[in-house]
């Protein structure tokens, strides 16, 4: 595969050597960027180069144009003013997922040197941490937020922006707190909610284990992801999510009286089934909002069901068959309960495309089910 | 196709000719089955005898064997009552999807008729309702909840139990308030907390939504489901359901203290990082006890993911290919951020097969990342 031409000039530095800087490393090294590898644990910058993510920085390399701080969040700050001071001829970035406190760091301690920063928050990650984690690819076709700072000088913007790009994220630029509010909303809460959900089921029977449904493997996959670093991640946007979780008890406090006021009176009681109602009125609204795969409003695909035998290939021949029908899938679901022999796989479709694929996949044998995923 | 045997004996009555009245019909019609259709509105049977879900019962109807009652689930105890003093012949089951109420009725007021009568919960369903999005297919994989009552007759229950495999479901036997409280965590909890996830989303920012990630998607998809039956089902269910929120809540009021400590004294203060690892920490032991798709504890897959180019025919290929190497995909996942010209593919695959199909979709031109979902 040709290299593809990359804007971004070297030296690049990445200081922390965890997924994130790794995988920065490996993308850029992959491009022909030069890129210096620099992290408070030796073993974990020689992990780095071995990788092939960057050269070790060493005191007589050469003076980087750029530096991406990817260290633990809680010492994003000053590590960014520590690397504005060492390297004054660079922009410096850090991908800390919380933005406004490395902002108002920066902006209070750092000077003239702010005009030399911008802050990032690529959104990409995975269930793993550290080096040996890292995948030149973990950034593509990911948001990747930019947040200039008030002193931010055009050129490095655009130097942050660029390195987006260079390694396939799309840039889109917020401010600080507004980002911080955004990720609050469409991430740490929902974060938190899964968790406690999930955390329900830890005293359950099997029995009601037995009964899940794909509804509740959904709502609680999250439900897997690290205490510590979503420790910090919360801390780190305590304002934002406070406000956010407050907003939600009231939700919790309106149903949780209507469901003692049935309880108690019983399912017809003045007072009951409304609120309850209205709760979840009020999350098709919110659930409405949320873009499809092309941005924008969401885009109605129509569904097409499918029951697949729970058999090697047969998920693959499915697949296969809609590809020889020249049909796009758009978006798909997989489900299954415990113990059953078949699954169903509910493909998104064209809705001018969907009564063709029906008829073509009828005729080849397969069942189709209309669509629909409640469980209640 | 053969038609398959089947043990139900018809006639059988169908009470109530929604989604899941006609579904049965249709599928019990299909096998050969005498089917009566009942409904309180006269053009809903009509509807129904029109798809092929049965005859429309009139007072000349032979007397059935076997009665479901599938009304809404605020009229079923009534109802039940109704048919057993209706039809002292049959066995009479209800669909409802909360247990405890409708069985209570019938043992405070059914006299001896109760042992005729057993409780029935098809987890099944659809985002739309009526008999229009009838299948009947629907039941087929499905988990099927039996609730015999104390006084049912091994007979009746065995009349019961037919009916569900007879539809291709997965019969499991429990007691009214055992199903009740496990529908309460497994269902009816998560459905409340994903509406209230999504409610915040009403008034964000339209930059706010544009960050929306696959965890986003994950936890609020169904808060697209129907208002009004969920008030019914919350306020039927509303003791279990009332203690599994007081339990939430108590998370929540933790977890908020935590915020409000780091919002007002930075996020190093005692006691804000660790309270809110340890509900997270919680909902990882809870996750991690939902049964895998082979039922018994959570198999660990291994994850091969793969980038698919957002063009007709591109992710059919890839399972075509994948089902060329004879690899059965156990589970999957598609990813996709709004305006991306990529999407993620996540297969789970038996871990034996994992890295030869990666090789071989490597050779095949794809390009592999390493797999994980996080989004922080």
């Amino acid at each position: 595969m040709p290299r593809p031409a990359v804007a971004t000039v070297g030296p690049v530095r990445v200081v922390g050597t965890g997924l994130l800087g790794a995988s920065l490393g490996l993308a850029l090294s992959a491009a022909g960027v030069d890129v210096q590898l620099e992290d408070a644990s030796p073993s974990a910058v020689a992990l780095g180069r071995d990788m092939g993510a960057g050269r070790p920085a060493t005191p007589d390399s050469p003076a980087p144009r750029l530096v991406v701080v990817a260290t633990p969040p809680d010492v994003a700050g000053p590590t960014v003013l520590a690397q504005l001071r060492a390297h004054p001829g660079a922009v410096v970035t850090d991908v800390a997922s919380v933005k406004a406190r490395v902002a108002h760091h920066v902006e209070r301690h750092g000077g003239d040197d702010a005009a030399r920063y911008v802050g990032s928050h690529p959104m990409a990650g995975r269930e793993r941490s550290g080096a040996a984690a890292a995948d030149a690819d973990l950034f593509v076709g990911r948001p990747w937020v930019i947040v200039p700072g008030p002193r931010s000088t055009p050129d490095a913007v655009l130097a942050v922006r660029s390195l987006a790009v260079d390694v396939g994220a799309a840039p889109t630029t917020l401010g600080a707190q507004e980002h911080d509010d955004a990720v609050a909303l469409v991430s740490h809460l929902p974060q938190l909610a899964a968790s406690m959900v999930a955390a329900r089921l830890r005293d359950a029977p099997e029995t009601a284990l037995g009964l899940a449904g794909q509804g509740l493997r959904d709502v609680t996959r999250i439900a897997a992801s690290d205490p510590q670093l979503w420790a910090a991640i919360l801390v780190g946007n305590a304002g934002p999510v406070a406000r956010a979780l407050r907003a939600l008890r009231e939700d919790v406090d309106t149903a949780l009286a209507a469901l003692e006021r049935a309880a108690a009176d019983g399912p017809l009681t003045e007072g009951a089934a409304g609120p309850l109602a209205r709760v979840v009125a009020a999350g098709n609204t919110g659930v409405a909002r949320i873009p499809g795969k092309h941005g924008g409003a969401p885009r109605r695909y129509a569904e097409v069901s499918v029951l697949v035998p729970d058999q090697p290939g047969e998920l693959g021949r499915l697949f296969g068959e809609v590809g020889e029908a020249g049909v796009n899938i758009e978006d798909l679901h997989l489900e299954h309960s415990a113990g059953q022999p078949v699954g169903l796989a509910i493909l998104s479709v064209d809705p001018a495309a969907a009564s063709r694929l029906e008829a073509e996949l009828d005729r080849r044998g397969w069942r189709l089910v209309a669509s629909g995923r409640a469980e209640a």
